[in-house]
This record gives structure tokens, C-alpha cells and sequence, in this order.
């Protein structure tokens, strides 16, 4: 076994860079030696950061210049109780439609990782409320990873051209990108024309994978034949129509990874007994606040906090934290129902649009990343494939609707600030 | 010391609820036990999640119901080079004008925390291009943490009362804001009208701390002045004008925490030599896809991954996750400059709205989070106030510009699929 | 007097080019002999266009190469009832702040010319309801005239310093910007920084004038301190900050023109009576509809039709068409207000946050429009200066809001396709 | 034939209402009737707008309460040359794909209304460049009208029902819309979920006709299919993902009527003969102003004042002046482009995403607007149907790439301001 010493005195020498370090010694051994040169340098004591409890090795796929790790709070939430069963088919309406229910069904633990205080309090007491109303209805209403390549075309002809190429073949590029994969189906390919430049926007059912990497290097197959077949030349693989970590209108109108919408009615007596407040008054800082206030504020996001839940669930799961950015594309609606009674409802909602998730691939496959999913009971591949992480997306959208009912409670009986105090947040 | 076990057996009988355990054994007991609870119910193993190794005490700020911890690899780039030094105060233009400087002076090494394969090598490359071209200039431009607080008046003619009275007396809502806070200053408050509702978007100088909560207490505290003087009735202490947490135009816009812009100047030899394309090439793809192709996606977000860095960087030094949704809120700009002798080189810049960052509070305490700001130098109120906040957002626009560059340039090469493939992400 | 055909062989020999001919004749034959030309040309007759009743000496500010004019049908709403009268002084809330009241304070024909059949009907069924109610409340809360010129600097360095001479130095840009002008009155100069592009949005008090040409010279002569004193060279005088013609957040968010609300509360049983549905109704559609139906659209615009009123009186009263791209920006709001004695009321608003009105200059002193605006009593400059454009904003937001409340009904109803077909559009 | 003042007496008795007139007149005598009473109510003289020249039973269709008509100065500009022929056959890329061409080929005088002086004389300027250039490339890309009714449901099980349904029965859905129209074909059905609320949006080829009312006839009866078939029930027939009259990103991303773009190359010499300045000078005040600019301004509309042009030729050729909104959204790009032999020429393109025009219908049957399509040689059906359409949509692009190419070049040389001052604007 190298000595980390060893490999110090050679970077010293500069006989190896900092990056090479794991061609000359195991992982564990490279990451001890970047933490006594960085120690020096920056006369640090990294004892924390070290005591990293996962062989090295396993963080191989997900970082380079590895240190050690970065340990963040993970607590749990729950049960999250999620209504799955298909509707009825002996409905009135559609016999034919008879819907195949949610991916999810039955009550979830969910583990979140976060430094937020309060977070978790927060969402379980919605969740509590969430479990007496008899739990959330979640669908998962759209899915399809994409990757938006940019060509250059001479100008407008070949332009208009390529669009015409593009939308006669899309069979063969499916060929193309499908070759690369064993389990990605090419969905659709949208051409856009600005100028001089074609976008073309692949959309793939990546099933369980988050999928980004699937659907680049399947693209890049196509783009081949894109190349070969009209005028236009490939000037990037991602032309931000994807668009990836970015806050684009476009995630939010025609959907990302999954669209994921969640909702309950919540009767006006435990609104009362658990909320303090009313429906009324919870749908009037809603729409303020969550509607207008977004509307002026020139927002893609009309919700209160649903990047805290999804940003937890991220984290804690192995998903990748800077999707956040367009995961968190949330509308939150939140209504008064009277009943026939005269009795008063609240009926609330999480729309997201562009929720990226995956059970393998990525992070998963990290040891505390990987344990929460099976909390979850999710880790790995569903049967059918998609199923899991049909599921995931659903329960996050329960999740984040637990904190958005909660939050626009405390708020309706204007708690935040002390709250925040109380909690030492 | 209590068994853990004891704590399950109450549960279990209805005595104690899983939110309740600390407040029957320590921190650590109570975690175990919830774990305990949790591989019952779940059938699982929770073997790594219950393998932190800092006291649970010190999380308690910042989770409940805890279970562990996420272990997220860390890795570390750098040197970042920063050039802060004030311009010259015998400048031809402005003497008077002599800029103070930037907060970041110096090589620092940015701990990064992510599970994203290849971002790290990524980053830097860009880093040692940045390097060999002399560092990349950064500057803070803007600074202001904000909440926006929605008011409900009984319609236009007492918003405009309302707007008329808080222009008038904005030294009374310092007064009262300021009372709560020993380090915040008031900077601003904004009035804007939608129909009956008032929102008024408060303005902080929070100096090193994110300050999200000084900004919502002290808001609370002005809030109960303008009830009293004006027909306005608070309906919520956030009416999303602030805006936390969504992808608003009104961040991208005015910005929120800090507006901070990296950029440099790459001679044409180096880019050949170390990007093995040209400016010209780096340009043409910066504008195809992360100016056109962003406009065509109607986004906010004019860049190629700058979320990436953000992430890893709020990861590794305890910022809020879920702001990275805003705080990645980045315009890149790639041009070919050329020189008198007809060289061309690249300048790049990468211009952050609103990155929301802080050195004292929040996650920066937790054992792993605090070892990386200390690896930045910049753990703790800086001094002056506000200047280790500030050099920590030129230190992360820095490193989103290295990433900038890095993928731009394989972009240009058509280098991106092949990248993935080989790096297994 | 030339004879038109002379003109024409003369522009057929060559020696007179299309946009000349005023410098030879005068203008109603130069108009004359490019009708010729074209109707020779294009083998058409062009009779309507050629019988236009001003004379073509008043359109010379307004165009080049005139042959004409365009007749659109002129109609009139009203009377458009609009309560302006101060808040009380012995208000109980803030003697201090005594609201100065609105402009318009009456009862106005409002002129609307437009080929869109069934919407002054509409805007009238609205008016007639809001009359019966009692009349609409308007304000204008914010005004400031806009233009935002773009600054080259060598980079982040110089763009600091750019930023904070301008911060520095407001009362020397504001003298030399108001040298240039006897009205405007420099209200802000706000810099944004992007890499190497420095923007500076001057915001003006332009008065009854619209007055972007006046911020245009204004700023121009601003903008040459700006060049003497800092790094920056100018670019463009405008640079898009401002923003003029386009779908800018930057406008809804921060206004331009003049921003102004406008308010009814409608008594359930007129909603009943007059509008055939109920106010919760209403409100339910509004919601879907302006508020969530927008939000997932990616809109700027929440509401149902603002831009056909505005459009309408623009071009009835010589605004510029081509503001009505953020001229309609408009934020609608409905919704139900329990009475005490349990009957629920409509209340109903639009806040238009840019909208550029003028009542001197630009097309207001064409006849047909000069006619409009004398309707309106609001020709020419205001008593105080600017009062006249403050209440043509005010006239327009309640024409606005009658025609939001006329649809919005309609739709809750049912009607719109058969009010369609009825009306025959 | 009733005399005016008999009409004015019965008003005056209450007998008869304002917009009731015509049902006791002809038109022209009813539209004097509200002249003689407007004029005595508001103490005018109404002389200017009762001077119109049409008959007033023309209008009928498209306005109530006439009283007479704006003029509005129009011009022209052109001629506007563009080419339209189809790329060749035996292009080495793709002999399949063989592109049709553009709708517009040839030479065409565009009439413009305005009162916005100098526009002409810009647009004027640029296409003397572009025609010396050899002419414009233009192309429809993509075509459908749209309108997106919103439904009411339980919640999100019924909605996936919805959505279910409506993707497996698009066939069922075609089939009832187009059965309410002679020319239009239903192109695609999308749904969209946020909560409770479903919004499907259909797209029509509309052929010459802008469309709007086609397009919500058909959906209307489509609509009566949905509630029969599924839980949803209609709440409004538009629920402004259609989305008309609002700048949406729904629109700037996915297009409503004509997706259309024109483009030119300048030769560098030409630029600096007619421009007075340099392809590099034009691109970077291009990208600093309507790229850079646009994108920190939180725009859809990356563009100059491409809303110029469009207003004035759809106030010109009876278009609807208030979809100039959406109409306007504009991407232009600039680029230098270096020749092999080292000259460098500006490539100019204009992308215009949700251009919405008709050449049946509407106002375009009013003698003036007649005239102008006249003039264009556009009048009426297209052969084939839809042609007309596309090619006013082309030549209406080609005269915003001429604007956008005389004003950037404008810009660059630093000649706004003075222009204006010249121009008297």
C-alpha cells in the first residue's frame, strides 16, 4: 500500500499532478494525500471532511479530486400516504380510459437531507394533515428526457430544408439514437429554427435513469445522421433547448424528466383543528401571494418552497442537486370547495413540471444515497421499467405538497417570522 | 444514557411521537432509535446513513426528525486565481472613481461537493487556463438580501395611500427593522400594486450572512409599523416578490444576495494550445446556444452549466440548496477580441444575479461545511463586515467561469458525448 | 401646383427617387403621384387609401413616403365612470398620508378604433355594469419614462468603476440630461452589469408627453458625461434595458409610462342581473384562466383580453401601436368578497404596469386623433403638467377593466363562441 | 332616410339606446347620431372622424357604436425583394428533402400605417441594402392557430383520465372541430395539468385566414366531445395557453400562426457603402443590445423594434393591431461572417415566432386594408390555400429584417438620437 506521504513529496516534486493521484495509489489513499497537501497549504485541519465513511472507489463515477465528503443532516419524513389505485372502470365517463392509477401506492417514508431547520417539521405536519384527509391523489402525466442539439445551417432555405428532413425521418434517427441504448425510446425530435441556427429537441423514456447521459450520447448518434443526410453541421450537442439547469420556459410548459401533479382535499374541520386558519384564508395567501405575487414578480415559479422538499429529497436520494434549478418548477393552487353542507374544503395542489429523478444511475448507487432509496423501496430498476422512478417523482410531488400546505398555513396565520425564531432558523 | 431501544418500545405504544424522541435522550440516542424504527418498518438497513461522525447535537439547528447524514463526495479545484486589486487611482478617467477592489485577492482551492462525474476535471481545466492567462478579474456589483412581504387593502385608493405613506417614511420601516438585527441595514424598500394587494420588497445589507432570516424577522417587525400607520393588513410575510427559491425575472433582474461577475481574457495561443479550438469557434457556440438557443427556450438562464458549480460549491460550504434555483441565475458572455497584431483571443465572463451565499449561520457549522470555508479562508464574519460573504461569491463565479469555459470549449470540439462516455457519467 | 404625372416621369427617368417627391411638390401631390406609381406598378386602384380628408402637410412628422392613409373604424364607449376624488384627510390610518387622489375624476367617452366586431359591445356591457355599481376607482402609482443605453468596458474591473462614478455622480448626469429638454426631469439612473456590457435605465418624468424621444436626447447628452468621466464608450443608445416594443419582465416588474390599477366592486346581485353568472363563478375563471392558465403559458400577460382596449384607444388617440406589445401588460384579478349579511360580491381589477400614453406629441396631433383625445377633454398638456396623460392611463385601465369583466363573464357563461358567430368576427 | 336628430331626440327620451341605432337607420346616419350627441354631450367637434370615406355597413362586421373613423397616414415601402424558389433538386445533401420554397418570390411593395415618423425611411433604408444584396430569404416553418380551453376536474386522477383520453381520441376530436369549418384542419391536441385544472391546446391550419374565430368554433364543439367522454367540464373556451393577446412563451417557443424567418447576407462592402459601418460593429451592438441586453432585461423579445414593422403593416393590411403582442416576438441575429479571401460580410436574420395573419376575414375586407393586400397582390384565398398567408407573413419579415438591419446599423453609428432630432420624431 502507498504511503500518502509518498505520494505528497512526488506532487511536491512535481513528478504527478493532483488529479493523477489515483493512477499510483487506491482511492482512499489518493484522497488522504490531497487532504495533507491541502492541509498545508491552507494550514486546514480537514479531520471532518475525511472521515468519510464509503470506500473511495464507489464515489469513482461521481467526482474527481476527491477530498472526502461533505455530511449533511438527513432526517426522515412520514408516512407519506399516496393514493395510487387506477380509477374505477366501471367509471361512467370513459370506460375505455380507464386510468392505470399512479406508480406510487401506499405510505412512504421519505428521507431528506438538508441544513434547513424547520423543513422537516414543517412537512411532516402537512403530511399529518395529509394522512387524517385520507392521503394525496399523484400522477406522473408526461415523461421524456431531452437533449437539444444546435446546428449551423448557410441560412433560411436550409434551414426550412433540415426542418423538412428532420420531420420526414424521425423513424431513422430513432434507429440511430436507439442503437446506443437497451433501454431508451426515442420519444419525439422537435425542430426550431432561429436564424441561421436548427435546434433539434430529442424527448426519451429513459425509464428508471434520470437520463441526461442516455439521451446525449443517443443524440449524438443522431446528430450523425442529421449531419450526413442535410445541410446542417452540428455546433453543439446541447443548444439549451434541452434545456438542462437552466430556468427555461420551456421545462415548463412541455415538461422535463417527469411531469408530476399532486393534490388532496383536506376537510374545513381539520383545516381548523390542525391548521388553525380556513380554507379561505389559505386560498387567499395562496393566490396573493403564489399567483399574483409570482405574476409580478415575473416568475416560472408560482409556488411558496417546493425547491426546499425537492432539493432535500435530491440530496438524500443521489439525484443531481443542480437540476434543482427546473426540478423545482412548481405551480401550487389552492382553492375553497363548499360542500353541500355549506361546509368549506381546501383543495391543494403541486403541479411539477420538469422533475428529473432516477433510481439508478448517478447518485444512487452511493451507500447512504442508495439506503434511502430503499427506505423508498425504490432503489433500483421498477417492474415495469419507469415504475420506480415513476414513483419517486410522485411521492417528492406528495412531499412538496405537504410543505407548501403547511407553509401557506403558517403564513395565512402569519407564524413564519416566529417560527423562524423558535426553530432558531 | 437512554437505550435506544426504549425509545422504539414508546413509540410503539402510542407514549412518545418519532418528532419527540429528543426530548428523551440525546441527539445521537434519539437518531438511532428513529433508525431502528425506520429499518423495522421499512426492512431495511440503514447501516451507512447511521455512520456520520459529527455530534447529532450540532445538526439540530438544522434538521429534525434525524436519521444521519448524506455522504456526498467531495473534491476540491484550484488553485482559483482572483485578481482584486483596486484599479489604479491615477487612472486617466476617473481618479475619483478609484474602485475599491474586489473582496477575493489571491489562489484559493474550492472545496466541491457533487455527484456529477466529469465536473470536477471540468472545472479545472478551465481553472488552469484561467491561470496561465493571469486569473480572471471578480467583483461583487450589487448587494441585497430581500423579502416582500404582501399587504391586502381594500383597493386601489388606499394602495396608493399605502404606497404614498411608505415612500414618505421609509427611515421609521429602518427604524423598526434595524431594531431586530445587530449587524442588518436597510437598503430599500420597493413598493409594487396588483389590484388589492400592496407588496413591498425590503432590501438588507445582511453582511456575512445569507440572511434570509435577519431579513424576515426585521421585515415582521416593519410590517406591524405599516398596519398601524396604513389601511394595509399583512396576508403574508412572503408574497414572492422577494423571490426565494423561484426562477423569477425580478432576481434576474434587480438581484438578490450578491450580483457578482467573473471574467478574463484568453490569449488566442492558449486556447489552441490548452482548449484545442479557437475563439472564434467558442464564441460562435456561447452565442448559438447560450445566447439564442436560452432566448428560444424563453429562459432565465443564459449559460452552459453554471448551476453545476453553484451547487457543488453551496454543497461543500453549507448555503441553502434549495437557492441554487435562483443563486445559478447566470448570463455568459464568449467574444473574440482582437489584438493589434491580428491575433484573436477570447474574452469570457460569466455575470451571477443573484447568488445567495453567507459565511456565518445556517449550514456553515456543521464539521464538514465549516472544514471547507476554512480551506477558502473565509470561515466566520469577515472584516470588514460582509467582505468574506463577498469573496466567496467571487471565488464561485470564478469557478462557474472556469466550467463555463471548459464546456464551451468541448462543446466546440464536439467533444461532450465522448467526455460522458469515457468518465462513465 | 406640380402635376402629379410629372412627377411620375420624372421618378421613371430616374431623376427623382420615391422619397423625394415632397422636395418637389407639395404633399398631398406627392402622395397623389405615388399612388400613381404604385397603382401602375401593383395594376391596382387605389381609391380608399388616396381618400384620406387631412392634409397630407400634418402627417409629415408622422411618416415617409406617404400615399394615404389607413381608415379603421371609430366607435365610443361610455361614459367610462371614474372615481378620482382624494381619500379622506380624517382617515383614521395615516392623516399624513392624505392620497392625493386620481386624475381622471368623472365621466368619459373613451373613443376605441378597431376592426375587432363584438369588442366594444363587450367593453360597454362591462362599463354599463361598473357605472351601475357605482363607478371605478384608478390610480396611477408609478410613472418614469425609460431608456437604457449600453456601455462597452474592457471588463469586470472597469465595469465596477463604471457603476460607481454613475452611483456617485446621478446630479451630474440628471443636469446634463435635463439641459436637453424644458420639461423631463431625470427621476433614476438605475446600472446593471453583464461581463463587458455596462447598461445604465435612465427613468424620466416625461409630463403629457409619452416621451421616449425626449429620454432618447436626454440620455444621449447624459450619456457623453458618462464617456468623459468613466471607461465606458457607448455602444447603442439603447440597449434593451429600457425596454422599448418588446415583452420585457423588466417593464411588468419596474413599470414604464405610467403604472396604474384600476378597481370595481360589483354587488352580487348586479353580477346576477347583468352578468347572468356569480361572482364566485367569475372568480373561478379568472383563476384558471388569467392567473394559473398564464402562469403555465410562461406569460407576462395575466389577463384575458386588456391588449384589445388598449390597442383600440392607442390607435383611436395617437399612441404608438407598437407599444402595445408591454402597453397591455396587464395583471387581472377577480375575485368573490363575503358581505357581512353572507351575499358575496365581484371584485375586479387590472394593473397595468407600462403603459406609455401620451396627450402631446407623436400621432396626437393628427386630426382624427387630435378629435379622440378632445372627446376625452384631455388634449394637449395637463393642469398640473402630466395630469391629462395620468388620466387618459386611468380612463384606459377602467376601459381595460370593463372589457376583463365583460369576457371574463362571457367565458364563465359560456358564450364566447356564440357571441362570435353572432357578431360575425 | 331617418334624419340624425330624430335619432338623437329618441335617445334623449330614453326610447332608444346608443348602440341601438342602427336598427332604426342606415349606418351612416346612426354613426351621425352618436357624432351630433358625443359632440353636444363632450362640447366637440367631431368633423375630422365623421369624414371617413367607406361605407359604414362595410364595418359592420367589425365594430359597434361607429362613429366614424381614425385615419391613420399610410406609406410604402419596398420593393421588398424576396426569394423564395426552392433549394435545388440535385443538392448533394438531400435529393428527398428537396424544400418547396417560400410562398413569397418576386418583388413586393409593402404598405405601412403609422404615425411613428422615420420608420419608413429606416425600413426604406435597409431594404435598398438587402435588394442590392440580392434579396431576402423567407420561410413559414411551422403554421397552426391555436385556442386552449380550460376544464374543470376532481382533481389529478380525473385529470390523467383526461389527458388519457384525449391522446387516445384526437382522431374523434378532429372530426367534431372540422366539422364546423369549411377550410380549417385540426392539427394536434395537447394537454396540459396543473392541478385541478386541465388545458387542451388545439392548433389549426387556418389556410388564409388569421383564424382566431375558426379556430374557437371548432374547438367549442370539440369541447361538447371532451365533457360527453370525460370527467372534465368546460370552464372557459380560452384558457390562455392558446394564447392570444399576451406575450406567453408558449408563443415565442411553440409558435401560433406563422413561425417565419428571413434572412440576408450583406457583402462587407455594401456595409460599409450604405451602412457607414462594419459587419463586426453591427454583430457586437447586436449581441450587446438585443442578445445580452434582452436576456438581463427578462425579455421574449430579443429584437430592436421588430414591433414597428409589424404594427404598421397589420394596421395597414387589417390585421388585429392587439395580437401585435405576441405578433412581434422577434429573435434577430447578426453575424460577421469571414469570405475566404479574408473580407468579412453581416449575416442578418429575423425569426418571428407567432406571427399571426390572414388575408381573408377580419379587417381586411375594409376598402383601405382591401386596397393595401391589393398592393401586395395578396387579397384573398391563396392558391393553394394558405399561400397568401405565408407569404404576407414573409414579406411582413423581410420588412423587420430591414428595420432591424437600418436601425442596429444606426445604433453602431451612434446616429439614434440624432436621427430622431432630425426627423422630428
Amino acid at each position: 500500500m502507498t504511503d500518502p506521504a509518498d505520494l505528497v513529496a512526488r506532487v511536491d516534486e512535481g513528478e504527478l499532478r493532483l488529479h493523477e493521484l489515483e493512477d499510483h495509489a487506491d482511492y482512499d489513499t489518493a484522497a488522504e494525500a490531497r487532504r495533507l497537501l491541502l492541509e498545508r497549504e491552507t494550514e486546514t485541519d480537514l479531520e471532518a471532511i475525511g472521515d468519510y465513511t464509503f470506500p473511495a472507489e464507489a464515489a469513482e463515477p461521481n467526482i474527481e479530486n476527491m477530498i472526502g465528503a461533505a455530511q449533511v443532516p438527513m432526517g426522515v419524513v412520514g408516512p407519506v400516504p399516496v393514493n395510487g389505485e387506477a380509477t374505477s372502470p366501471t367509471s361512467q365517463h370513459s370506460p375505455s380510459a380507464a386510468n392505470d392509477g399512479g406508480a406510487a401506492d401506499g405510505e412512504y417514508y421519505l428521507p431528506l437531507a438538508t441544513t434547513e431547520g424547520a423543513l422537516l417539521a414543517s412537512v411532516n405536519r402537512g403530511l399529518g394533515v395529509i394522512r387524517t384527509a385520507g392521503g394525496a391523489d399523484a400522477r406522473v402525466t408526461k415523461n421524456g428526457m431531452t437533449r437539444a442539439p444546435v446546428f449551423r445551417v448557410s441560412g433560411v432555405a436550409e434551414a426550412a430544408e433540415t426542418v423538412e428532413w428532420v420531420n420526414d425521418n424521425v423513424e431513422t434517427l430513432a434507429e440511430a439514437a436507439e442503437s446506443t441504448t437497451s433501454h431508451g425510446e426515442l420519444l419525439d425530435v422537435e425542430p426550431y429554427v432561429v436564424g441561421d441556427s436548427v435546434y433539434l429537441r430529442f424527448a426519451y423514456d429513459t425509464k428508471d435513469a434520470m437520463g441526461m447521459n442516455m439521451a446525449t450520447i443517443a443524440t449524438g448518434e443522431a446528430c450523425e445522421i442529421v449531419e450526413a443526410e442535410t445541410p446542417a453541421s452540428l455546433v453543439a450537442l446541447s443548444g439549451n433547448l434541452c434545456s438542462d439547469k437552466k430556468p427555461a420556459a420551456i421545462n415548463a410548459v412541455e415538461g422535463r424528466g417527469r411531469s408530476v401533479t399532486a393534490d388532496v382535499v383536506i376537510p374545513g374541520e381539520l383545516v381548523e383543528d390542525r391548521l388553525h386558519t380556513t380554507a379561505e384564508a389559505i386560498a387567499e395567501a395562496n393566490t396573493r401571494k403564489n399567483l399574483t405575487g409570482s405574476a409580478k414578480a415575473g416568475s416560472l415559479g408560482f409556488n411558496a418552497h417546493a425547491a426546499n422538499v425537492v432539493a432535500a429529497a435530491f440530496l438524500a436520494t443521489g439525484q443531481d442537486e443542480a437540476q434543482v434549478v427546473e426540478a423545482a418548477n412548481t405551480i401550487t393552487t389552492m382553492d375553497a370547495r363548499q360542500r353541500e353542507d355549506g361546509t368549506t374544503d381546501l383543495y391543494a395542489s403541486v403541479s411539477l413540471a420538469s422533475l428529473e429523478v432516477g433510481t439508478v444511475g448517478g447518485g444512487t448507487k452511493l451507500p447512504t444515497q442508495a439506503e434511502a432509496l430503499e427506505v423508498l423501496g425504490l432503489k433500483g430498476g421498477g417492474d415495469p421499467p419507469g415504475s420506480n422512478a415513476d414513483a419517486l417523482a410522485e411521492i417528492i410531488a406528495v412531499g412538496a405538497l405537504a410543505g407548501e400546505l403547511s407553509l401557506l398555513a403558517a403564513l395565512a396565520s402569519r407564524h413564519l417570522a416566529s417560527a423562524h425564531e423558535d426553530l432558531g432558523r
